[in-house]
């Protein structure tokens, strides 16, 4: 079956409201009042006590190359619902907008803006699908990538799971959100080549098939490869596949750098430590066992405990898929929008959920650090127009249970949402990704290990200004009497 | 950033192990031998009793389009792990294999081949990965579209998931897998522009916020759109939202058509019945409502016991990300493969873990249908020169308890593997999307409604011909007994 139209382009990647929004803005002539949404998520990804922030670069591709190609305007006028002055505006439709964000690989928790967008009602509707779909993967591989990371330590792990991913796009984006969560190094070669991650792979078991012996199989794959790892579990780890490995890198002695030997099925606490006794025994101490078959966090800190021999770890559908939780659930909410009088007024969705209340009004999140400990007090969230480094002291309260609070002196206070966009023109300049798993890696260490817990971690504090928090109050109180009027 | 490579292919979408044995082919002098390789799935997804085929037109257009950019084989050999005659190989590479798959909109089920890629070594081991990728998330959505449709019956159900999608490409092919498993609209415009399904979007909160009050939203909505739904839980859906809309439909009167309300937050199966109430007093009984609030199967069946007054839904989530199992975990592995005579020889993978065993041989599905009832007796794994057809009865038996087995007589038997691909040539002619969706739903219907239970269906048979059986015994014994020789 052909596409129905010649050309697909992303600017339609979007859901469908957003235009029949837009529709209703545009002939009510309010269309460039200026608008401010915000995108926070509700509940930390897996229960852990931090996020890792991804995405960014894939809004920015997005953002650059954002307009509506003929067939797009084309195939929307062939829906009947929109009108023709309307579809003229799309055509010549270029996003004029200021976006702040997160930086790539920050750390970010739930309740806290990481994605700002500012300009007029009609651009910023447009974006709220795309920047959505984007976080909501990203930053949940990035943070299991984290999670795995640290039950692995300074062992190699690999991602292995374009097989597993939703579709193309999430194999590739979700293998950079890894590489930025910790990640050594990739199977996917298209990311590779995009992204500059390092790749890695040798064999499957149909190598073995086709030789239909492991031993021939590793003679032909070491006769053509320099550095090599056998897949030693097609036919019988211990009785076939470790013998015929070892036996192939005494034959090819210097010829090959003999890495060692990967593991895909049977008990991984007993094969290894079997086959670390093999290895060992023939003069192998230095061959390494790469373990992989539905690993994830919970299962390698098992196999560790157990004391498995496992060196390297290959880890696919569980890293991304994000299986245990695919999806963040961010949200987009407008927090302030132009009035019929010109003025900016701060807005609120409220809602029968508590949980689906926004804050309103343009926020800054300021991580405020401990200038004597060098280690994180919480984040602080305040109106845009409030500095907390002004001050020598900052109360600090849980917007919840206000009695839940603290006075903080000789504190840093580090602004999160930098620009990225500003009138439409990209002012951010990207880290390199080394940069960005640096940065992740720096912004860790300044995290107590409390909140770093892989099992029911410490609630990291995101508190609100005082100023900040009035102003939810007071417009939650508004709205209530306004509906309690109606009735 | 920017891509380290001017263009993006998708040829790289592989794990870089498929390139490394084909290295070793292609250096050994076997390159061109002939091999086959099936992909099957090991358990049903959901413990679901059926799945639905969808992904093949993805991979059409995967093949159609496969071949390496000069960038491609430029960073393969920045890597230093390819020789440059293979990449010359790499350079010029065209898909001259055969593809044979179920079609889209079929059921299939565990321990059946569902695509069979025969051709050289070399380019069947190089499609394996991007096979994978599609069906293992493409049957996923088809399912769960499917068991949810089960629930819905004959009310609409809309794909409403692009925001919580994993990135770009699984919203789009995740929304046609929807259409495919039985869902009736999409809010991705882009599957709408591309596929043809229908949008379906009317407005978020935020518009309720732009205009400050409820009322005001919908009048300027109606104003500007014909078909209105109106979104009722922004601030109060009770008190505000729903006399709001109300007010809006009798003052528009015939200039809009009033289709309904929609409730995205609070208790589904209170509110409805209080709306549906509220609408039904103002004369608007035809007014439908929508409901849309993380749901699936499980919260729709439920809303439905507890007399939930929902007329139409619309799911995200949980159905775009298959949510509650995100990967199909399908694997690709050699059935059969050219010896050093040129003899085709049969090949099995055993390993440690008995679930990880394949099935030798080259094979076709057959869907036997009792001639009477013309409801489905099973599939029938056969070796691909055996014709069921030609059989007065048939005996079919568990592979696994061989004493449970049946006689079938008056039956019929449909070849379930087609020509996709012959000797790299597309010979298939793909269904339209609408014809897809109705072939789907004919094959349900032959199936006993005791496999169509959402929860704990009875098993459908997946049984192998006497000549398959045995000849995977013999296999199994013969590694065995070789195995057994090695010490």
């Amino acid at each position: 079956m052909k596409f129905l139209y010649p050309d697909d382009s992303p600017a339609l990647h979007m859901d469908a409201y957003e235009l029949t929004m837009m529709q209703t803005y545009w002939q009510q002539g309010i269309g460039n009042r200026r608008a401010v949404f915000e995108t926070f998520f509700r509940k930390m990804p897996f229960e852990n006590g931090y996020a890792v922030f991804a995405g960014l670069d894939h809004i920015i591709r997005y953002i650059n190359q954002l307009h509506f190609t003929d067939s797009d305007i084309e195939y929307l006028r062939s829906t009947g619902q929109f009108n023709d002055e309307f579809l003229d505006y799309l055509a010549h439709f270029e996003f004029h907008g200021n976006i702040r964000s997160m930086a790539e690989g920050e750390l970010v928790f739930n309740h806290e803006p990481i994605v700002q967008v500012e300009g007029t009602l009609l651009e910023t509707q447009l974006v709220e699908t795309a920047i959505l779909n984007v976080i909501n993967y990203q930053i949940m591989v990035a943070t299991k990538a984290a999670r795995i990371k640290s039950i692995v330590g300074d062992q190699t792990v690999m991602e292995f799971g374009t097989r597993r991913a939703q579709e193309f796009d999430a194999a590739l984006w979700g293998t950079r959100a890894a590489y930025i969560g910790g990640f050594d190094a990739t199977s996917n070669v298209r990311a590779g080549k995009l992204f500059g991650i390092p790749i890695s792979g040798t064999h499957a078991h149909a190598l073995v098939q086709t030789y239909r012996n492991d031993y021939e199989a590793f003679k032909a794959y070491a006769q053509t490869h320099h550095d090599c790892v056998f897949l030693v579990d097609t036919y019988d780890t211990l009785k076939s596949g470790v013998p015929s490995a070892i036996r192939v890198a005494r034959e090819m002695g210097d010829q090959i750098n003999f890495v060692g030997v990967r593991i895909d099925s049977g008990d991984m606490a007993y094969l290894s430590k079997k086959v670390r006794e093999m290895l060992d025994d023939a003069g192998f101490p230095d061959a390494k066992i790469i373990a992989s078959n539905d690993l994830d966090e919970k299962t390698i800190s098992n196999l560790k405990m157990q004391g498995a021999k496992i060196d390297t770890w290959g880890v696919g559908t569980k890293l991304i898929t994000a299986f245990d939780q695919p999806t963040l659930g961010a949200v987009y909410k407008m927090v302030s929008v132009e009035n019929d009088a010109g003025e900016m007024v701060d807005t609120i969705k409220l809602s029968n959920n508590v949980a689906k209340m926004s804050t309103p009004g343009k926020h800054q999140v300021w991580r405020i650090t401990d200038r004597q400990d060098g280690k994180s007090e919480g984040d602080y969230v305040t109106l845009s127009d409030e500095d907390p480094r002004q001050l020598d002291s900052l109360f600090m309260f849980d917007p919840n249970y206000t009695f839940l609070n603290k006075t903080v002196v000789d504190f840093e206070a580090r602004p999160l949402l930098q620009d990225i966009f500003i009138d439409g023109q990209q002012v951010y300049t990207e880290p390199s990704l080394e940069e960005i798993r640096a940065a992740k890696q720096r912004h860790l260490d300044k995290l107590w290990d409390e909140y770093k817990r892989d099992l029911n971690p410490e609630v990291y504090p995101v508190d609100l200004s005082q100023k900040c928090y009035d102003n939810k109050m007071k417009m939650i109180q508004q709205i209530h009497e306004k509906v309690r009027k109606l009735h």
